[in-house]
């Protein structure tokens, strides 16, 4: 007996069909309708005919209310649509950047558009739920992390709270082709992407607003001075991130350093159900299709850096899967539920 | 409250840990114990880290009864594991080709060993569901299909029962990596297997007397001729077999007999919860991860041939899954428990 | 000292942009001029980076004359443009479909369109060099063979004119994505393509009547039924036929029948530069970059049964590399010229 | 008519095939003979099928003298090997790192054995001709550089030798698998390599000590602070490596900043054959079969970083290609002779 509906707004890109396909075994949740623009007209299954029997129509708007509502729209559509919702107080998770940025002024900049509805972004919260797990469960708009953010944030965010670094923060990420997403494009024609390996957006990614917010709220007093530099990889999901900065002084760099680090961030995540610091580097297969974000801190003892090495699956827990995440921590319910899958290896 | 326990030999291959990975979700049963030679001493969770928490011992012998034994050893050294427990009566899932030929003389001949329990060859049942449900539900040893011959007969089985088809058959069979296995080989190693594609097993495959067993068993009068030949893909999981044969001459070739054969496929397999007849050409991406074989029935009406594609995951449906969905029938649980995962896309 | 030009329209597809890079090393030839309707403007190179030095403009239409002219654009729209330059009594390789059947009726059937130019079909040589050498040296218009259709009839021609097999042909062809060119489209995007495998064009494949025309062609008294299936592999490049067909009655099914039809067609094949007949599968890698096509015939003892194996690049023997071999016969040059490079491997 | 005569000690490696591959095609040099331990006995092009037409027998040992011989073999069974030749006078190339290290007590420490002829290690020239052009013309032992060293330093040694960048330096290095070699091992084989990411050698690689050798002797007053990670990617060729540091506080951040540098690297190697510096992000692809190294620095200007992208085929610039260059060079040749392919594209 489903307790709750869920409406998704733009079912149709990776995210939001990965959406369908989790919350088809949602013990709790029913999905009333889904929406899409090409698409309209069709089935789920026919378009996505690994949705066995998922036989939805997709409809072009929203047709009705619903509990909970996922926008997986491209920024600035999403704010469009989803601030009427939000008049009518309908919980809503926004996968798009929409509402994940604190100050209005950094829309025009990074995203080429005035925000909608400024008044929002002070009650969005930020769908992080290591950092952020209880205003969530109370908010009514939850503006789901980046891939690119969950994965450095979780990375560097015990080393900025607990002061182990200098400001000076270099974050090199690599990401599977599917981060792009399923609109066409020519770098990501297959012929392009496959056997080829690429570093984009040298000028400034758009998660780089993001992820310099979030740290820097983690530790308010630190000048952080953060260089992000994206990588397209040729693979379908996963994001490893490798982040690297100057041990604070007050860190010794000696033999027993790498053990230091590495049960401060057990420490720092012990109780958290989706997030893993583990003893040997991390792999993206490691990941591949679950809600886990792995974290394998190290010190290189010769130049006394910290090195952190983290990886998740950038459809689920980097999108998806840390949007149900949200949507459990907001209904009450336990935060694994329909998130229980292990990664798919090989 | 789990009511049974499981235990699998050689956990460290990929169907062995795959079973890992399905039955860590199942809601009725406990993996008991795991063994394995090379990994003996280490945790599940070290050995594969994408099984998270799975932190059970790996062992080098089964240490204790269980109420289900997987063996996903090698061809001879699973019957050799096995024949001491099927002696005490315990239920038995062999992965292995083992037990699937009925006749012990093909085993010098295709796998190059005497069988050492050729008693049993005429107890086990071949776990194909689709053909042997009830079979399935009583017996104490089940010998689970190939990858191979799960797709290739169940592309040809309405075809054959129903007399539609010729007896001359050909079964261009593609499959990716992972098929063949978890121990280094040339031909598996990373640069010699990507960007590239290759037939092999010319001279025939050993799942050839398998295909060529199951498919005469539905059809005794007609004296079959099958060209079996497999090619490997650079793509870790999925199968993809194209089957061939001429219509039998009381089909009628005309613009209906798509339809014809569609329908006619379509109520063969209608009650089936894992193989589904589908209207446009299936693609392995379709099931990658879930428990399906999704097959597409077509025909040529320029040479009167039946076309039929068939797609599964050669991991799950055609190895671990279809075990799992064997235990299910002989443990008179639902058939589909744990087995609900769509498969991953993209 | 370069003793003729070339002119390439539509340089900017895969075909095009491949004849550009082994031209650049041909020592007779100098590219004159290359055209490209988007990328009109541009330098060569600035489109296309591997073309490291290759600054010659990109223009929108042929400038000039040329001493052979190469057209890669799509069927249709090149038979439009090379129609003035055949009129103009200038050597012409068109890459495209629009002078390979010899039936203008075809046309309409297969490719949507009324022929311009009906009258130079007759005309039109088919660019098979180890068919037609000698009309290909003495053409005006070479009709350079697509690329399943170089694999297939090089892999059947020594059957099929030696009078080895019966009339009912299989041909299961799989391709790598780049012979879907570069124009963008959802089957060719990477997180679609990648970790996937499919059948496609069942109802029947453009290469088809143009394989069934040129097999037709070697044995007149033949009446054909081919069934030709093409599948899409997730890497770059590369094709691979798997053909079958039924012995003869004449020819004897023993331990010997490998033997002999190894070398009958080591016999057929034994003059020429780019088709090598080998004693072991080919695999598409050994290939890959090289002007080769690769072939291993052998015989399924148990059914009777010729199984050809055929590999080759399909945009270098597939494509630009037969149409500079064609280019060499034409201006009277050694046939290998440009054309020495080995396969890249792994 | 060749004028002089190769040897290939250990023909059987990645590295080994490919400098046969390119060999073969160099007007002025003949192979005279290949060695390699497993294939004794069997000829080039059975081992190596895409070697077609090359036939020389692979014998297991150095059967006479050459005008130059490459080894190819493994760290520590190169020198030994290398060593009896050198005595003789014979002129070397090593692609092992055996040579590379100036100091003799670095190989026991980083390799693990004592060096068996630690006097050639200050008669050794470091073969990067882009640093060493005249040394490497008057050598008799040339000391072939790895793969990452090459794409570090060359990204780099502008900015050092400049005086650009302040001691901090980052190379976050990503590698294709065929870096790995031809050897089986568990993270080389496919299932789990392919669809993957990984970083490794977290406690130091083997080509750190090198990197720190070559850019320290670039500008000896500089106290160089280096952190080097090397990353598996899921692709068989190519090396991208992403290099951070911070600019000297000389050198004015603004708008301007980004093309002063372009400009300064343009100066650098402005009359290099192979390494070019380009106007926008390099891609492995634009690389792939050639010997080229592809370099683009810019600044990230919030935060006054260097940013260089460096890109090349590993086998080739990283490893063949490299030590046909240096081959040329010794022989008087001129230097890009064999080396004139264009990258392979798409």
């Amino acid at each position: 007996m489903s307790k709750f509906t869920v409406g998704i707004i733009n079912v149709t890109g990776y995210a939001g069909v990965e959406l369908a396909r989790i919350l088809r075994n949602h013990p709790e949740g029913r999905i009333a309708w889904v929406t899409g623009r090409g698409a309209a007209g069709q089935k789920l299954d026919q378009v996505f005919p690994h949705l066995l029997g998922m036989d939805l129509p997709i409809v072009p708007e929203p047709p009705d209310r619903a509990d909970i509502v996922f926008s997986a729209l491209p920024h600035k559509a999403s704010a469009e649509a989803l601030l009427p919702l939000l008049r009518e107080q309908i919980k809503v998770i926004d996968i798009s950047a929409d509402f994940r940025l604190k100050d209005a002024g950094d829309y025009p900049l990074w995203y080429n558009f005035k925000h909608p509805g400024p008044e929002w972004l002070g009650k969005a919260v930020y769908g992080l739920p290591e950092m952020y797990r209880r205003k969530i469960a109370a908010a009514q708009l939850v503006a789901n992390p980046g891939c690119y953010p969950t994965s450095a944030i979780l990375a560097l965010a015990p080393a900025i709270k607990e002061g182990l670094i200098e400001e000076d923060i270099i974050i090199d990420s690599k990401s599977g082709v599917s981060g792009a997403g399923r609109t066409l494009a020519l770098n990501g024609h297959y012929s392009e992407a496959n056997e080829n390996l690429s570093a984009y957006a040298l000028d400034g990614h758009r998660h780089l607003p993001e992820i310099t917010q979030e740290l820097q709220l983690l530790k308010p007093g630190l000048a952080l001075s953060v260089t992000f530099l994206p990588h397209l990889i040729p693979m379908t999901r996963g994001i490893l991130s490798s982040c690297y900065a100057r041990l604070s002084r007050r860190i010794p760099v000696n033999e027993k350093s790498k053990q230091v680090i590495l049960k401060l961030y057990q420490d720092f995540y012990k109780d958290e159900p989706f997030t893993r610091v583990v003893a040997s580097p991390a792999q993206t297969k490691h990941t591949s299709g679950s809600n886990f974000c792995l974290i394998h801190p190290t010190v290189d003892l010769r130049t006394g850096r910290l090195i952190v090495i983290s990886c998740l699956d950038n459809l689920v827990k980097g999108a998806a899967g840390q949007a149900i995440q949200n949507m459990n921590l907001m209904l009450g319910l336990p935060e694994t539920t329909a998130l229980e899958a292990l990664a798919m290896y090989p």
